[in-house]
């Protein structure tokens, strides 16, 4: 198990679909900029209420990304 | 952006499909006697087994709505 | 309404599909061993990424079950 | 299991004797106005002191209940 | 010292001047509808932020007070 | 002052009489298959109500004992 | 309201009765050398366990009491 | 840099200006009897309310000096 | 409403005149460099003691701000 | 990424020399019983003192391993 | 098991060596001037960097002792 | 003391060999692109376990550094 640093970031992913798709969201728009994206922690699941039904979820998640040596 | 005063009330929606349909669930039940319903956040996901399954999900939520002036 | 004496057991349930089937997986496996599992309540939803997208749901939870007097 | 939506308010009992006193003369206050009371979490103790001892126990509690559909 | 019960209820004040004003506005809604309201604690700060500045102050609090027996 | 592993164990124990007799009910029904008990923490005190007051008290508490090396 | 200055201290009392019996004790100990005390929090509750019951409940509680200016 | 060994404690402030004010008289009033005050940290702010207004801020500080050697 | 991408960061403002200055210091240190700041939380309080008054406030902040896509 | 079950318990290791120590100790203990230990994470450092030294170092940790299907 | 009140202070030792350093200085200082001291619990870990590596480690524990009755 | 701001990021250091040393890698791997680094505040202590015994342990921090103005 070589040994790595790793750095978190966090994000709020948005979807009007789900949780799951929220996060995913957040994650495909990091890996744009970032490589080696390890893990992910859900911290908060809020969201936007409109016409008494949820408009968007809004998904606070830390990513872990082992940085280059 | 007026300066609102919003109140925060808590509520529990069941569902027996998932997560996002529990807080939905809540949330049409707030909108019966509550206008301008603006936003919730997920407080705790507990859940009722039985047969070895989930039977159940219970999602408590705080939803925030603006108070009229 | 009876007197009993609850345990509580912490599992982590692994899914590729959503949070809801992670838990599910975690409470069949609970079942093979133990009798009377009453409620559970989510600790935790973490996942493992890879090509820019969650490759596996992690999520734990803990299990009240009825204690045999 | 029918698919109730739950309320949650939060009340401060107060009492000379006991912490269970107090607990249950805010449950008793709850039940003139509110039907369905269902279940009670403590969130906190504490107390007024005087002449080296308590004077009076306020424990203050989350009570649920099922609203009307 | 009677024996009363009390009942907490969040609130959200917002102002553009700081926090106290918030806090206070707050306190001044709830007065309109609420009789022998008691004390109040800080939960969160927030705020909205436009061109470099805070534009709005978002402060969330509970407030006490006894209820009628 | 010997090196002892322990293990900590959760239970909840509920009684109709008291904080403290829901407490012995789940230490009582440990001591039936675990040696060595030393110490417990209490985690959450919720409970039941009907007719306005409480029915059952349930007390989660933390159990600390000793392995045998 | 004259405006004081309150200064918390922490004690863990100590009872073989009743969580209500430790608090007082802390309290009366306190009481000897502090004059003002004014209000106190229970922290946590814990105790030690012999014969399958408990032998000792331990409460840890905060004590504010007003400081002389 | 020096090793020092630091005690804290934790005092209340009260006001009827402000937050920081409420800070500064706690301050002041431990440095009327201890040297070395170094940093603070705010705990909780609460106050009591009247005639629909803040009356009284409370707030709550850890206080670290250094302790002579 | 868009779905976006929002990053948090977390800043520490100093100021030697209030908790608002400070947190408005480290927002305005953020626009140098970020474009689409939205909104902020206070995460802490704290502050450097000297001649028995505050000297500097410290406050922790967690700015959000949306990622262009 | 194989879908596994995991456990997870708590256990305290103690030790005369380190934090370290005290670690590893739990988990050789918890490796006599339990194939396929996974990963830990510290809960709580605690310890006992005598002639004004550390006697023993108490390390809380959880430990999770792969349940076999 | 004699009934005793304990009393909880809370420290940060400081070390350029290790955190168990750090506490033991902290625990030797308090010993100077209290009897009787028991038990101690690791609050944070903190410390200072300088040239890239921690020049200072900064441990804040809570220490408790018997009062004399 | 001059009015600076600081940025926090949130590392994880690995270590085969000690809490300590998985600090410090996480900090030299930090000075290599980052000035002024000033704290660090341990957030979690995690590790992965083979053989009966801790492999690496997986400490992660929070790093505070002042921003050039």
């Amino acid at each position: 198990m070589k040994d790595h640093i790793y750095k978190h970031i966090e994000l709020t992913g948005t979807s009007t679909v789900s949780i799951e798709d929220a996060v995913n969201k957040a994650i495909k728009r990091a890996h744009k900029t970032l490589k080696n994206l390890s893990w992910f922690q859900i911290v908060e699941t809020r969201g936007h209420i409109g016409a008494g039904a949820v408009q968007q979820w809004q998904v606070t998640i830390k990513i872990g990304f082992a940085l280059e040596s």
